[in-house]
């Protein structure tokens, strides 16, 4: 008795799952092992994050990731209904046999854990269905940490039979990036009658999104929700054509009646088969791959430069010299540089 | 007779000034060797560049450049009448008894070698006052080399004893942020009655502005500069206040009957005092050059990288696999910076 339960405990804590009974768990669509995977992405620990690396290598090599699959990026302010409308359409998806996995990425709040995860008592219908499979992701790390684990969950769960994938974001600038470089989809919630100002939506986010759909159009709110549907209808004119040639799409909806959830899916439906049949679908996947790599690229040169303790003491040193205008920081830089590469 | 051509012409094709030379002649204020200096500074022939490098850390070693400049840029689209207003505005200082030097940052252009040099002949009252500098930049190579070349050019003006550098750049976006990045003052030049779609100004450029100047305030459109100066006060008021402290002024002007050319000064000079007073100019001469050292580490690091044959080989053949889905574009970034560190 003891021993299952120290069994059970030692499970949860640090999965000791063979690499075979990975790989086998996940092809099984097994979310336990699914779940743990994840986990193991997400490990700061180098020989977790060593397993997950070959776990990832397997999953790619033996092509057991469904590459049919629909990845949605879902974001909009604090207060437009993030979660409602994900257990919402979720629900809908999963009812008409879609097996649907919810993923959050949210780098911005360290403290909180993930949007998500507070909000998981508010999807407990979504979270008990069969079909359904929801991950909050612990907010850590980089920018590009954050995103590696997400990009790489989404593979897991491909590979574990999921085939409509749910991002969720926080509309605060940043994110929304790495998820838009990420999705085959992006879906910006935005509510009736509140400024763009108002909404801390900015132009740029807009200007991202392959969908703008008004939430909460429901009883007295519907007016206001088609009068901002043609303002916004409006304004998207205004931005260039999509390398996809889609052009964005305005909706309203409300989670609470479902009034319209049908619709917004039967448009990302259409978008689908659109960029099925002209390739981009594919396309797209492929630049966010070369994206990812460089973007990682980057991002690990900074961090062994920056990690290097010899490097960060002269750089201290340097730095100062900087700041009192003794040394052009052009040729600090090069000294730096320099003895990073060439001094081991 | 030859002799004395050939001399000239070598010294005009290859500065071979002394370190010695440079140094005396910058400081004497010899706009000759002031000139040469700069060619130095763009030089991509690695011994001249090196002869740049100690040039400048000499000029800065010895405290010659002068901390009491002001270093103004000045932006907007090509049409705004930036060329005109430097001359009108130019003028008006050196007559005043400033000695102003004129530099041109334009790293979009890469064909025309900069806008400014086919507008020298604009700008020909203006050269030929002997209390003014103009200096144009070639544009090449990347953002970060020819902000490299401006930083440091600005430096030896200073050290020549020019007190006001006035920094001219294109409004496309990427140089501004640069150009931002080694002012005092950014001062956004702009159109009356052509909307800020038509002008092609980002919201971005307009957040960072210490003012805008509407330009061509003169006869007939003179009412419509008023209202576009009321208009623009309005949306400066939405944006988030600096850090200096500074509101944003709007002001009009016409560099073509001078009409406040003066009045500019007056705000321009009214800045500088109160950041004089309140720390800011140092302090904020102090966050740009630690700005530049960490831009410049990573501008570095990414060209010793991608430009390392067996690194450009290995990466070839990863994008590759990344795109065909063989490889996770996170662990081939791992591989590939493993090496680039560890295999030499």
């Amino acid at each position: 008795m003891t021993n299952h339960l120290n069994k059970n405990f030692q499970r949860k804590e640090r999965p000791n799952f063979t690499l075979e009974q990975f790989v086998s768990g996940i092809e099984k669509g097994d979310t336990t092992v699914l779940s743990q995977a994840i986990t193991l992405l997400e490990s700061e620990n180098v020989s977790q994050s060593k397993l997950a690396s070959t776990l990832v290598s397997e999953i790619l090599q033996r092509k057991l990731a469904n590459q049919k699959s629909l990845r949605i990026g879902i974001t909009g302010v604090p207060g437009v209904g993030k979660s409602t409308f994900i257990e919402s359409f979720g629900y809908y998806l999963a009812e008409n046999g879609h097996k649907v996995a919810v993923l959050a990425i949210d780098p911005s709040s360290q403290k909180s854990g993930g949007s998500i995860l507070g909000d998981k008592t508010r999807m407990e219908r979504l979270v008990q269905h069969p079909n359904v499979f929801i991950r909050p992701s612990p907010s850590r790390g980089t920018l590009g940490g954050v995103a590696k684990a997400t990009r790489e969950s989404m593979l897991l769960c491909e590979a574990a039979g999921f085939s409509i994938l749910l991002i969720e974001t926080v509309g605060v600038g940043q994110s929304e990036i790495a998820v838009r470089g990420m999705v085959d989809f992006f879906l910006l919630l935005m509510l009736a009658g509140a400024g763009d100002e108002l909404q801390g939506i900015k132009r740029g986010i807009m200007e991202m999104a392959d969908a703008l759909v008004i939430t909460k159009a429901e009883n007295e709110n519907v007016n206001e929700a088609r009068k901002a549907m043609a303002e916004y209808k409006n304004a998207l004119h205004l931005f260039p054509s999509a390398e996809s040639g889609w052009i964005p799409q305005v909706e309203m909806c409300s989670a609470l009646t479902n009034f319209n959830i049908d619709k917004v899916w039967a448009m990302i439906e259409g978008y689908q088969n659109q960029m099925m049949i002209n390739g981009y679908l594919e396309r797209n996947r492929q630049q966010q791959a070369k994206y990812w790599l460089n973007e990682r690229i980057v991002e690990l040169l900074k961090s062994s430069f920056f990690g290097e303790t010899r490097i960060s003491l002269a750089l201290k040193e340097l730095e100062k010299q900087v700041i009192n205008g003794t040394i052009s920081p052009f040729l600090a830089a090069e000294q730096l540089v320099e003895r990073f590469i060439h001094e081991r």
